[in-house]
C-alpha cells in the first residue's frame, strides 16, 4: 500500500488515474484514512522542498511509501508567484474561488501579451528509511481574464494551455492528465516508485 | 509649477517635504486642482516604466513639468511581488489595510530568517515637450508579522529598515524621508529637476 499525502480530493482522484496509467497497481490511500496526522507545515521555498517535507513526513508517520506532490500556478507578470503560495494566496488555504479571483483581479490590467503562466508539479516519493525521489513536470499556457470549465481544481478554470483554446477545467479528466504538470511529474517519477518497491 | 502626479495625499506630502530639503523652490500642486485628468493605467511591468507612463501623461494634460513616481515593496519569498502591484495587491486599488493583511497571510508561514524584503522607487520628471528623467531607490528591511505603526501609509507599518527596531510606520517623517526609497530617488532626481527647469 501507498500512501498519497494529500486531503484533496480532486487531487487523489487525479494521482490514481495518472499512476493507474503508468502501471503502478499497488493501492493507493489519501490521508483521509489517518486522521491523526495533523496539517504538514508547507515552509518550503520551492515545489520540490514542500514535496519532500510532505512525502517524508507521512512515511514516517505511517510506516509506509508516501507520494506527495506540491504544485501551483506560476505567472510570469507576478516573477513566478502564486508558485508555492498558491493554495494561500488569498490568505485562506484551500479557498479556490477566492484564490483565483485574487489573482484576476490582481492581473487585471495585465495585457493579453503579457500573461503567460505554467503549471508546474514537484512529485516525489519518500520510504521510511528516508530514501527519496522527486521529479518535476511543467504545463506552459496563459491566463485568460475570466473562468471557465468545471473539470479539474485550483486554477484549472484560467490556464489556457499553450496550443488549445480550452482551459484545463475544459478537457477531459484523460486529456489533462495526458499534458499537466502532475501528469508528466507523476509519469517521470512512476518507473522510480515501481523500481524501488519491488 | 509643477503637477505631482499623484492624489494621494500621503505621498504628496512626503514628496514636498523631500523635493523642499532638496531646494526646489518653485510651487508643487498636487492631481486634486486636475479633476479633469482621469486615472491613468499602470500598465507597466517595473517601477520606472509605470512612473513615465504617469509622468508624460500628466505633461502632456497639463502643459506643464510633471514628477511622478511609483513605489512598492518587493519581498524576496514572493519573488519581488508585490512590486509594481503592491497598490492593488488585493485586487482593490488604494485600500492599504487590505493589501497589508494580504501580504501577511500568504507569507504567515514563511520564517524570520526569509523575510527580507525591500521598497523601491522610481522617480520620474517629464516636459510636454518629452523629454525626460528618472532615478531609482531603495531600503532594505525585512516584514515583520503584525502592523506597528501610524505614521506613512501602504506597507510601512510592516516594513522594519535594516539597522532599526521600529517599523518605517514608526519614523518621524523626517527621518523615514532621510532614509526612505522615496527619498533618495527624489534627492538623485532633484538636480536633474533644477537643470531642466532653470
Amino acid at each position: 500500500m501507498i500512501v498519497l499525502a494529500t486531503r484533496n480530493q480532486g487531487k487523489i482522484a487525479e494521482l490514481r488515474d495518472i499512476l493507474a496509467e503508468a502501471g503502478l497497481t499497488r493501492p493507493l490511500v489519501g490521508l483521509e484514512d489517518y486522521p491523526e496526522i495533523g496539517e504538514i507545515p508547507e515552509t518550503g521555498l520551492t515545489f520540490t522542498e514542500n514535496a519532500l517535507i510532505k512525502a517524508h513526513a507521512v512515511a514516517k508517520a505511517t510506516g509506509l511509501p508516501a507520494i506527495a506532490d506540491d504544485s501551483g500556478l506560476c505567472v510570469d507578470a507576478l516573477n513566478g508567484m502564486p508558485g508555492v503560495f498558491s493554495a494561500r494566496w488569498s490568505g485562506v488555504h484551500g479557498d479556490d474561488k477566492a484564490n483565483l479571483d485574487l489573482l484576476l483581479a490582481q492581473i487585471g490590467d495585465v495585457p493579453d501579451e503579457h500573461r503567460a503562466a505554467h503549471f508546474a508539479c514537484a512529485a516525489a516519493l519518500a520510504l521510511p528509511d528516508g530514501t527519496e525521489r522527486v521529479a518535476e513536470g511543467r504545463l506552459e499556457g496563459r491566463v485568460i481574464r475570466a473562468p471557465r470549465g468545471t473539470g479539474g481544481f485550483g486554477y484549472d478554470p484560467i490556464l489556457v494551455p499553450d496550443g488549445d483554446t480550452r482551459t484545463t477545467a475544459e478537457l477531459t479528466p484523460e486529456e489533462k492528465n495526458a499534458i499537466s504538470h502532475r501528469g508528466r511529474a507523476f509519469r517521470a517519477l512512476a518507473p522510480q516508485i515501481a523500481t524501488l518497491l519491488t
